[in-house]
């Protein structure tokens, strides 16, 4: 691990930069570099520059004046406000602003890094990693605050339960984006327990496929979706973040057609041509077909061999070749998910979006269907090719059979066993995908990179031991130090974290029908993950950038669509398993494909009542953050009602609602009345209206009317009452 | 037909109020007229009174001055902006407010009824038509405009096509809330024209049952469904109506158990137990399920019946029997639906919602269920009982046998002929749906109020002849003839109109498969439809109080509801019929219930992707709304930027994005570093940011550096060269 403790606050360091000085290149890495510090000054940012690792430069960035952080925190702020992230606007003062609201640590950083990389004509210094004339420009990265490290990490490790207070503190020092990530895992961390015991209590009284525990799961995730939804705008309004996706950071990389004028208003817009970008984004389908025809191959291949070794086969090495498929698969997999990564990569790219949101979703989206591929289809494939067309593959394994007469050239029949269909098969790999996969990431997630780092860490230390260390200042040699460090540090990418927890939900709702204690795995490996995921950030990478959110993303829509997916497989699988383990000889039969899309039909349609159902009675109750909301417009309004109509009036108002009427009294109407008369000749309309003066008046001949009817309808007097006379 | 012309602009009348006075209750409907006319002085409202029809007076009211009008208008317009429904505040200046957006009628009207019936501690006169102690005011309705609905349908009736500012007259004249009734009707007659061609070219080269027909009408019920969604909104926005929803209308007879304080605003808030209201919510699961027992049996009873008579019976008086069930359909349909109309009103008002929308919504839903169950049940009994299950019927039959051989005392079994499935029925039903009925309710809608409106007012004029309006001042005679008239109209009710329309698409979307003609039938019928529903309003209905609306309200779910129903339906009934046409013989087997859940999951989730599909294309499109939107928003900005910064400086910004840093000099730069180091003793991190006095000296100190590293890298020369001397 780093060195415990850093220097106090890092000495004001906002940002460091790895500059790489190739000896080959030194020319141009020195021009690069000038360049570099003239931008950074020119954008307002102090520079210090110090020796780094091996043929590196540490530049250390910080904001030149804390005149100059106010004020790119008050237009920060009135932007915020523009875009309706704020609902009052701050104060005209600018140093007023920053008293009334202290900048966190998340704020000041994320404002540095944007001076760093903003364009020149929007006053930044365009300083864009790795790209065109900043090649040489490595790493921008922060620094970490290792006092606060090492007490987060003390305090979360010796804690059973976190409350909202520690995940705050994320949110000071690493930004919303990450702390929507730990909030995101606390809930469902905190949701697993009713699964879990509904796991716990079917394992012991219900057994495996049982329909209780589909539709529980199926009703949990329902709910857990809905809740979520709820709690996301609940914490982004908590956090002052709600709207902040719409403001779009401009993505660097964009490449434009041509620069136009904003229709409406006047801003130069910068176009890529929609119709380019679909004729890229419509690749994705034959790419999408590729990538089922790849996987899908590997996945028939490997199971079917499986199966062939495992259930028929019973010729010689049996005990050997029993671990041909698995080899076969952990081979194959990561590089052919690893081509298709990159090629999904490559075409995000070639997309060229314009905004870092749409090029990030794009890629998660990308990302999701492929994972999705790699971790479900071999579950998929078991529940619906393997159990109920079981005997349609049989030929296939005739395929195997043959091959491995070919191969050992044994002309005589291999010695065979009749195969029959096991359904314990996906329970077989839903323990394998639970309990084996969840501990072999949670080693390459955490202990590989710390491995490696503290094994690059001592090679160097070695290796510079006693060059350039020894010439640092005393005072500044553990800041030196921490930064050499965690130059060498990967790039913590929350998008990681997420994909593995909602990969874990979709286990959860699709397949834990098949063994129920995978939910008990699920919640014990997330009270790990919580505590190992912080780690990760504290000790392994790079400190991230402090980006706001206001959700969780593209992530939202994937949960429900496993939701969804989950409450169709589920009871597919009860219905397919729990028959056929009564029933294991027979095929399919024609009445169970009635009875199995009938199940999958009332299936998906209970779900979507059930999500009917709990959406309306959660939107019954008003959450906190609809409140607050509510609470801030209340202010704003009170505020602009004093503001307008002056301190009584606003209290007034606000007591018996916005619209009170002015009093009209009676001598006011008439004296209106007689000056319109007076005026000139009077029109009909004005005639009509000056016929009765005031109040009293239409009382009065409204009773005359009235009386006057009263005689009418009384056969005794027929004759009308003369009206009263007209005054005009 | 009224007479063509009434006065010019009514002598500027806003309301019309028909008051009862009974002469038995005379001297109670005295004192509340005494109270009607100080409630309205009270609120600012100047009233004229004169005899209306018998036993009824005319109180005549209008906003008592322009300046009391201005000031209405000012405060209205306050609280849209308030609640977001404006994006830019009202002037100051309440006359110049007035003065840069003049106020339309129906803006004037809708103030005007709010100061009659707010309650009187908002300042209002609280007047609630018929309730409590206004239980003698029978109507409170704007007078209409005749010249302009004279020319108005003078004008619809003599042009094809309608065009956008044909429909916003209405919205000045009735309010967004009819006119988004007109609008929908026109985009749905318009997109209907693409089902009306299918329809014929099915109906000419694929038949009935054409699978290419039904996935026509699905996939234009998508399009059509979320092209509706967008242009409501845009509508709504350039209307100015957005959000409007959000200023909810207190129901004036919601009775609350406490009153309360707002934990937000510190307002008293009127509460109703949900507890309460979720008890009497309950009631509906049995209601519905009464409702459906009961017009699920009269179906029952009345289609077996005619299949008995029509398909199997072959006995005497069959030419009279044959219209038995029609008689009993006839007779008890509209009997029980009313019943069940009026106990879902019932229902409805002990639910005891808080505000207009609410009440409004949850009565449509309720009667929207009703209307399905009655229109849809007999198609719904054909196409999925009738049809697969014909044969599991037959002993239902042999009820109605035996019931017959009861009533006829006929001991020998009755002639009877083999019973054959016969899938023209459905369509049968839905020529009988679209013709007949549209025919029916066109007369029933628009010739029966219109005779009994002029046969009511003919017996009224020979009843009063030579009685009061003789006694009429001979200029105000046509304004008075026109209010009597009035008062014995109907109210117009758009929910009416608006539940045609949706019942007529949910035939188009869930059976017009059976018979492709349809969609020609609802083209001609909504041509006719939109001119008749003019004509409606402006001759045989009261005009409508002018509400605001900022969509079709709880109508779009429903759409959305029975599009996605009918791509079910569709589906289902081609494979159904399709099927039996060829083999009218066999009941339905096994294979086909396979082919027909399979059948119906594809088609569904075929309906989900082309959702999914064209919302992500729509998407892609700014509509002229959100850039409307985008606009006031940006001069909003603009505007503000200018308060705040300065002319100039918004200039600057709002040509180079908002955020411009300040340029920071080297000199001031230096000056600071240099002042900081005098103030005293100077920390570690002062320290560190001083030892590199701007930029020059961060440049020069970095290549040093990078030579140093450069001859470190070369093996000859590896003695390290000193570091600059550090300057604090």
């Amino acid at each position: 691990m780093a060195s415990p403790k850093g220097p106090q606050d890092n000495f004001g360091v906002d940002y460091v930069i790895n500059y790489h000085t190739p000896s080959k290149e030194h020319a141009e890495a020195e021009a690069g570099y000038i360049e570099l510090i003239k931008g950074l000054t020119g954008a307002g940012l102090a520079t210090e520059v110090r020796p780094g690792n091996k043929e590196h430069l540490l530049i250390f960035v910080r904001i030149a004046s804390p005149s100059l952080l106010a004020q790119q925190v008050y237009r920060s702020r009135l932007q915020d406000w523009l875009h309706g992230v704020r609902s009052t606007s701050p104060a005209t003062d600018v140093s007023k602003t920053v008293e009334d609201e202290p900048v966190t640590e998340a704020e000041r950083l994320r404002i540095a890094y944007l001076m760093i990389t903003k364009p020149e004509n929007e006053g930044g210094a365009g300083i864009i990693q790795g790209a065109g004339k900043w090649k040489y420009v490595k790493a921008v990265f922060p620094l970490h605050n290792r006092q606060f490290n090492h007490d987060w990490i003390k305090k979360w490790n010796t804690k059973y339960s976190l409350d909202l207070a520690d995940l705050e503190e994320i949110r000071d020092k690493f930004g919303e984006n990450v702390a929507f990530y730990f909030f995101f895992l606390r809930s469902y961390f905190r949701f697993l327990l009713a699964p879990a015991a509904l796991g716990l209590a079917a394992s012991f009284f219900l057994g495996q496929f049982s329909m209780v525990y589909a539709i529980g799961i199926s009703l949990w995730s329902v709910v857990f979706f809905e809740y979520w939804k709820k709690k996301e705008l609940d914490l982004a309004v908590k956090w002052g973040v709600r709207h902040v996706s719409s403001i779009q950071r401009a993505r660097p990389e964009f490449r434009w057609d041509f620069e136009t004028e904003d229709e409406v208003t006047g801003e130069p817009v910068r176009v890529y041509s929609p119709a380019k970008r679909l004729r890229t984004q419509v690749l994705q389908i034959p790419f999408a077909f590729a990538c089922v025809v790849a996987l899908g191959s590997l996945s028939v291949t490997a199971i079917s061999l499986e199966i062939f070794i495992n259930q028929v086969y019973t010729g010689p090495f049996k005990q050997y070749l029993g671990f041909l498929p698995t080899i076969i698969l952990v081979v194959c997999t990561p590089i052919l998910s690893t081509i298709l990564m990159s090629t999904a990569k490559m075409l995000n790219d070639q997309e060229n979006y314009a905004t870092v949101d749409g090029h990030q979703s794009a890629l998660v989206r990308k990302h999701f269907v492929l994972n999705f591929m790699t971790s479900y289809m071999p579950l998929l494939f078991t529940a619906f090719v393997y159990i109920p067309f079981g005997h349609v593959i049989v030929p296939l394994l005739e395929f195997w059979r043959r091959t491995a007469q070919t191969i050992t050239f044994n002309k005589v029949p291999l010695p065979t066993q009749e195969f029959k269909i096991n359904p314990e098969r996906i329970t077989n790999q839903m323990y394998y995908f639970t309990v084996t996969a969840q501990i072999v990431n949670l080693v390459t997630e955490l202990i590989v990179p710390y491995v490696k780092q503290q094994a690059v860490a001592k090679a160097r230390e070695f290796q510079t031991k006693g060059q350039k260390n020894d010439l640092d200042h005393p005072e500044e040699a553990a800041l030196l130090k921490q930064a050499r460090e965690e130059c060498e540090m990967d790039e913590y990418n929350v998008t990681d974290d997420y994909r593995e927890m909602i990969m874990q939900y979709g286990y959860l709702t699709l397949f834990s029908v098949a063994w129920p204690l995978a939910s008990v795995c699920f919640l014990v490996n997330n009270f790990v993950e919580l505590r190992s995921d912080a780690m990760k950030i504290a000790t392994s990478a790079r400190r991230p950038i402090p980006w706001r959110a206001d959700s969780i993303g593209p992530w939202l829509p994937t949960i429900g669509l496993l939701s969804w997916l989950g409450s169709v497989t589920s009871s597919a699988i009860v219905f397919l398993c729990s028959r056929d383990k009564t029933n294991t000889d027979s095929t399919i039969s024609q009445i169970t494909a009635w009875g199995l899309l009938l199940n999958i039909v009332f299936a998906e349609h209970v779900y979507f009542l059930a999500q009917y159902v709990v959406r309306m009675v959660m939107d019954s109750f008003e959450s906190p953050g609809r409140q607050q909301e509510r609470k801030e417009r209340f202010q704003m309004k009170r505020q602009h009602l004093q503001d307008t109509l002056g301190q009584d009036a606003a209290e007034i108002a606000a007591a018996s609602g916005i619209e009170t009427s002015e009093k009209i009294t009676r001598a006011a109407l008439e004296e209106e009345a007689r000056q319109a008369s007076s005026a000139g000749h009077a029109s009909p309309a004005e005639t009509f209206w000056q016929r009765q003066r005031g109040m009293q008046d239409t009382i009065d001949v409204g009773k005359h009317h009235m009386e006057q009817q009263q005689r009418n309808a009384s056969p005794s007097c027929t004759e009308a009452a003369p009206t009263p006379s007209p005054r005009a």
